[in-house]
């Protein structure tokens, strides 16, 4: 039996959410508020050492990661795949999730900062955020989140973070000249890692990045992604939080 | 044919060296001085859009990032597995191969730079610096480069890259509890890893991470890993410079 720890809006979340749904997969969900700071409990840091969503656990055995949780759900379930035969290519595909998490990841978390994951702790006290903070499992972390929830993060960061952005965004545009997948004719892992930092994107400050008349190539394709049935399965799981106004 | 641009004592060209000479794979070097700046040549930077080494070229097809190297070579050349058939082993070992990225080369380039690379580059005049950093071609990275020529990275910086180099050391030590390699009984991918990292610790200010008082079951790991007849082929590759003060 297959249990996701995860929550609704995570990017890394989604990805491994995206890549069950179109394969098919049936699992059990438990999910982890990340502003409730579950993902700091014992039990959960017990699961995944680094204290972040998704987690998988199947059948008991324990996998971290998105982009290793893929790469075993690809393995696991081979039925639907994800991955091309030819070798070359699937290095390309894992160039692509490599991306997703050394630069779209970084990236949107950058970007998402002050305008969606500061206004939903502002419900917190600094007296209560210092508590939480007492509990923060990751060791050098405790004097970062502190700073970050006081001053947010600086203009030049992130506009450095949309410039990382930019400049992946031009290489999908670049690749999908051999579409309509990044890959070529068949959609694959790569499509299914970045896919949840272009949703990230549109609902940031600058979803013009993401036009037709920008990247017309890019835009074709987050709407070809949008189209499938697992896109819609996937990005279906809503915030369990009602009172939360982030809805997406 | 393999050919391979790489650096003598590049960590990530040494993890792809290590895994080639573990298969008994023949290939043909091009070596890329990163202290005369040849990565940052527009040849080199249109095979490797990222400007680091190293790269890897099959036949013409051309393969970037280390990990996603090994991964390439362990599926063209299956003769001499390093990745188990276990499932779930073989996502264990991804998780190593990704800290051994996130955790260990993030830290060993902060705690490189001021007593390795940076006195290595006083050679050069600031004007040649500046005329140097021109051409850098990693955007947004041009004020970072005269920045840490100028004052070096703040102690602060390196004592936290030692502790999260600490933190992965004694992640190893545990999992060695079940050793003698990284995953238990077979040497795999996971060793190949994060053998070139151990091995830049030794030679930097805080050996006795290392030490046999300290942790014991890695310092016999790392004895075991210099003892592979492939160690010895991958890491004999010389400085060309022989100017240059640094041998290992």
């Amino acid at each position: 039996m297959l249990k996701l720890y995860h929550y609704w809006s995570s990017v890394c979340s989604q990805k491994v959410r995206l890549c069950l749904a179109e394969k098919g997969i049936e699992w059990e969900s438990v999910h982890i508020d990340l502003f409730t700071f579950d993902h700091w409990e014992a039990d959960y840091v017990a699961l995944n050492p680094k204290a972040v969503v998704p987690t998988l656990d199947h059948d008991g055995q324990v996998v971290i990661e998105s982009n290793v949780i893929i790469e075993y759900l690809e393995e696991a379930f081979p039925e639907t795949p994800l991955m091309p035969d030819d070798l070359h290519a699937r290095s390309v595909a894992r160039l692509w999730m490599y991306d997703s998490e050394e630069v779209a990841h970084s990236g949107v978390a950058v970007a998402s900062f002050n305008v969606r994951h500061r206004p939903r702790m502002a419900k917190f006290s600094h007296a209560e955020l210092e508590a939480i903070n007492a509990r923060n499992p990751l060791p050098g972390k405790q004097a970062q989140f502190m700073n970050r929830m006081a001053n947010g993060i600086a203009q030049a960061d992130v506009d450095a973070a949309y410039a990382r952005l930019d400049a992946l965004l031009d290489k999908m545009e670049a690749a999908l000249a051999d579409g309509p997948w990044l890959l070529g004719g068949d959609y694959s892992l790569a499509d299914v890692a970045l896919a949840p930092y272009v949703n990230r994107i549109e609902v940031l400050e600058r979803p013009e990045m993401l036009s037709e008349g920008m990247r017309p190539r890019l835009a074709g394709w987050w709407r070809a992604v949008q189209d499938r049935p697992a896109f819609a399965e996937a990005f279906s799981f809503a915030n369990p939080d009602t009172a939360d106004p982030i809805k997406r």
